[in-house]
């Protein structure tokens, strides 16, 4: 008799980054257990994005949970904010930009935590990345390892003993390296979606701050780039 | 000319510990944001008690967030669990209740901090406390101080400088304590929910631990009890 893979839960966002955690997830030997919030951002097509990448990387369950931080508003992804188009990386780089979301990786985070907590799960997966997202707040190292401080104080079987380890496999790595790594465990790049502003049938801008580094990681990755853009993007 | 009250978060769940938290924070001067969060809990009776506390301790504004957290279930709050009931203070002190909510404090309190960075607020209350439910891990000062240390970590105005504070002002005190703080601040106890188990109607069951404890802190505290309690509760 073979024992089942232990339990991870992934935090899906449907984006490349994402895609590739939970590739990572898998290839570590986690029976994954995908999870999206569709949090009424402007670029919902993402959630259908998630469920294609779920399924494609055989996740063991996806599950979408609603939770509509428009009621917050704060964020050019949420509220009716313009989404910056044509940056420059200098311009990426200097300060957090109008599309951070106040709080969203601690509320994703603990979503997840209270996810695993009820399936006995110890690992969560999130694609956060501190190199091209320099400007998020929530996508530091000392921001993660917090969190996992706090996971462990804050549930029953954390107080019980057990450990959670909060995994961003990706935090380290530039978008092309990325893109090499999922390539490489077989995400498969056309399911996944960047665009902040996509179309109405869901093509991407090509202007956004998603859609350049995307872009510009695939040129550098020496990828094929198989994202549809609208006409005239970029 | 007068400067403007500074603004504070208020997680508001319409029981007499959180109403109790508004009123201590309206007396600490903040114009008071109160925020409920309807996550599908078995006494969504609550959620009314909140609005009607809201307005009448002057709350400059009341937001409901929908979040159904019966998608991941765990609690006998949020899943097919049966309400522990006539339990002893022994058995409730012994180990964490089937009425625990995985993360739920941790998700609240990332919500507030969403809300509280959105509307440039910088404190949070929250009416835990670690006396009368010892059982639940979010409800302890560590975990409090835990989250306050996040909360500079994750969001944007911490990183620039800024500094949240969580005040939990009910965390040390036993229910009666918390029951006379409340009446000598004018929080009016009859417009307070705090069953888990209510009938269809709104009336409390007077069986479970937290109609237990509640009917207890009147007694201690010699205060009347407005409880509306089901025929043939207790």
């Amino acid at each position: 008799m073979s024992t089942p893979p232990p339990r991870a839960v992934v935090l899906l966002s449907g984006g490349l980054d994402s895609a590739t955690a939970l590739a990572v997830a898998a290839q570590d030997g986690f029976a994954c257990h995908a999870l999206t919030i569709a949090y009424g951002q402007r670029h919902a097509v993402e959630v259908e994005a998630a469920a294609r990448v779920a399924a494609a990387l055989g996740a063991v369950e996806h599950r979408v949970m609603h939770l509509d931080l428009r009621a917050f508003g704060g964020s050019a992804l949420t509220a009716d904010i313009p989404v910056p188009e044509h940056r420059s990386a200098l311009e990426m780089a200097s300060g957090i930009p109008a599309t951070y979301v106040p709080a969203r990786n601690t509320i994703f985070l603990a979503l997840a935590l209270a996810y695993a907590e009820v399936i006995g799960a110890f690992d969560i997966y999130v694609g956060v990345n501190s190199i091209d997202y320099s400007g998020y707040p929530d996508c530091r190292p000392e921001f993660i390892r917090a969190f996992e401080a706090l996971a462990n104080l804050a549930t029953k079987v954390g107080v019980e003993g057990g450990r959670f380890h909060v995994h961003a496999p990706l935090i380290q790595l530039p978008k092309a390296d990325i893109i090499r790594l999922g390539a490489s465990l077989g995400v498969d790049h056309g399911l996944t979606h960047s665009c902040y502003a996509p179309t109405p049938g869901g093509l991407a801008c090509g202007k956004c701050d998603s859609c350049l580094l995307r872009k510009a990681g695939f040129e550098t990755a020496g990828v094929p780039d198989p994202t549809r853009y609208a006409a005239g993007a970029g």
